[in-house]
């Protein structure tokens, strides 16, 4: 990497690990994100004039998609069509300096561009491929296209969220793209680990519905458990109790309860001791069992007093609560500004853009709080090509 | 590890890698999981006589804790009290032989037991650690306790999911404690390689709160780009339209068009053809700005059949969408079925426990059926020590 180019990028494990990337709109594009924050050089290969998807997507701010641009940073573009011969050439000289390639395709569609794994994998034996597709390159679905509301709905999670009686409930955000993403980036991560050991590269296939049961967490437990199929619970924990939000004086707090040492410490701080020695309450368990009528006798007390009332009281107690924030105060929390959790990048075009930070926090590397902006389409070809 | 151990422990690129595991409830034992599922051997180490909490959590099947038991299949368990000085002289012994140390205390807690990154560095120069708490190790909250739901509505997904007249409503899985999870496994992942090639070892400090964050995708670009702050949207989209539930005649179907190809096809295929020249309907943003117009006419031709007249229907014309399933019908899916994503683990005491599969499927790796259970406490002590 040149000089020029290392300005604001960040430095991290990856350093030295150049990725190929040939994904859009935001399953892979996060992966490559991910990998780009732990300090890899993220090559975007994106179609002639229209580039990736994300590109047309609001919001925009003065016509630029400030969606693409908080998932692009730090990353550079070259247009190439991958069904015209120079830019297949282009494209191959490319792959024999890359480590991964990463593409989220619909199943297949690689094959059918001549860049099947065998032949990758036999003309470039240390490339590590890693698709993410709806359903994978297996199975009967996987030539079948999805979006993250295919597989919100497909893989379950959407018949666990809502209110008992709502209609269906996404969730907002787009977890079924942001999983595959994190998976994905995890398989790369090993198997960069597996090739420093071993010299062999690997062939990641994750799928985004594959990837929505992973995510499921208790559904199938409570499933295999009972025999009775799971729905929707509002605010609640389907087994812990209570572990929910609340209504208070003038908005909701939430309450987090996970045993019964932190239950008494909260029903005696909310002025209810005697919730502690009632046998509906006298184990997690119970407290399951009984809910409606803790909730009630809960809420009865909470709303005497406000949010702002109770949250210092309670955090003195030692018991886990919390406000349900917006977008802007979670923006403005002190704890998330001190982590560095808002970045900016300065577009050339639109000047200052804020966005979500690297979570990951290493010694040994900065975390610098402004980052490289995204690319405009194909505005590194000269310097990706020349080298 | 000996012979035994290795029956139904899964090969993977961490194969060789011990991990020792100081986690408890779900966001670490979550990470630990990954990590066995990619090969890593994961010796928990638990507070004697009761185990991790987990171990208390339902659903019960006879007595024991699916929930458990789904998360920490194919982990090996010793009792150790760190406060115990023999105790911690058989710990020391472990971290000795160990790569990795993750733990998921309140921030602050490895430190009061003599275990503080620089004590660990010194003595123990090629351990990694990592950490995954409510807040993160600094900033004004890092000794606050969380839960998935503290950090759910502190992060901001909260409010940006449920529809809008209704009460709070919580993610129904709890991507609180799953995304820290998988941040700290791609944290872990990504120090094993750079351990790999330059020998140093790296102190991982990953925030259930800073996951949150970067996991709100879209959320602040929307808040920076319009200055509104935004909120849920029941089972819509905020900038892709269509992209969302829609009533049918005996349900609900969810349709996903991204683009106006899409857009075209679905208009056509549902017998809508003029919607495709509607002067509202011409572009995404468009679509989106008339979301109430376009819903309302797709839901009067979607109600004339049902959900199952309609997805072949559409799925032909290469329309993305999909039911929504709920978790019986997930775990019959052919797709998931043939994807291995439901695995098995034989438990001594209860029998066939089912729970979800690893979705990073690889080259070179088995991505075996049956998985090995999760341990009862203590249960590995003898030949954990002895090795």
């Amino acid at each position: 990497m040149s000089e020029t180019d290392s300005v604001n990028s960040p430095q991290g494990p990856f350093t030295g690990i150049r990725v190929l990337d040939l994904t859009r709109v935001l399953a892979g594009p996060y992966c490559t994100m991910l990998l780009a924050d732990l300090g890899a050089d993220v090559i975007k290969v994106e179609v002639p004039e229209r580039g990736d998807d994300a590109r047309h997507i609001g919001p925009f701010i003065d016509g630029k998609s400030a969606y693409f641009m908080s998932i692009n940073r730090g990353k550079r573009s070259i247009a190439l069509n991958l069904k015209n011969a120079q830019d297949r050439q282009d494209f191959e000289t490319l792959l024999a300096t890359a480590d991964v390639l990463v593409e989220n395709y619909r199943g297949g569609t690689l094959d059918k561009l001549g860049y099947d794994w065998e032949t990758l994998h036999k003309n470039f034996p240390n490339l590590i491929l890693a698709s993410a597709s709806g359903f994978g390159q297996t199975g009967p679905y996987r030539n079948k296209p999805a979006y993250d509301m295919v597989v919100q709905a497909m893989g379950g999670i959407m018949s666990l969220t809502g209110h008992p009686d709502s209609p269906p409930t996404r969730v907002g955000t787009s977890v079924g793209d942001i999983g595959a993403g994190l998976f994905t980036a995890l398989g790369v991560a090993s198997a960069l680990f597996h090739r420093a050991q071993t010299g062999e590269a690997l062939r990641i296939d994750v799928s985004m519905l594959d990837c929505q049961v992973a995510m499921l967490e208790n559904g199938i437990a409570r499933y295999t458990a009972t025999g009775e199929i799971p729905g929707p619970l509002g605010s609640r924990h389907p087994s812990i109790t209570p572990f929910q939000a609340f209504s208070t004086a003038d908005g909701h707090i939430v309450i987090a309860t996970g045993n019964d040492i932190l239950f008494a410490r909260m029903a005696k701080t909310i002025g209810l001791p005697d919730l502690i020695d009632d046998n509906r309450f006298m184990s997690n368990e119970l407290r399951c069992q009984h809910v409606e009528a803790l909730e009630q006798q809960m809420e009865a007390a909470l709303t005497r007093h406000t949010t702002a009332h109770w949250l210092p009281v309670l955090e003195s107690a030692g018991v886990p609560c919390g406000p349900i924030n917006n977008v802007e105060q979670v923006l403005n929390d002190p704890q998330i500004v001190a982590r560095n959790m808002v970045v900016s990048a300065i577009d050339p075009d639109v000047g200052e853009v804020r966005m979500a930070g690297n979570p990951i926090k290493m010694s040994g590397f900065a975390d610098p709080g402004n980052r490289r902006p995204a690319p405009e389409l194909d505005a590194d070809r000269a310097e990706i090509l020349k080298r």
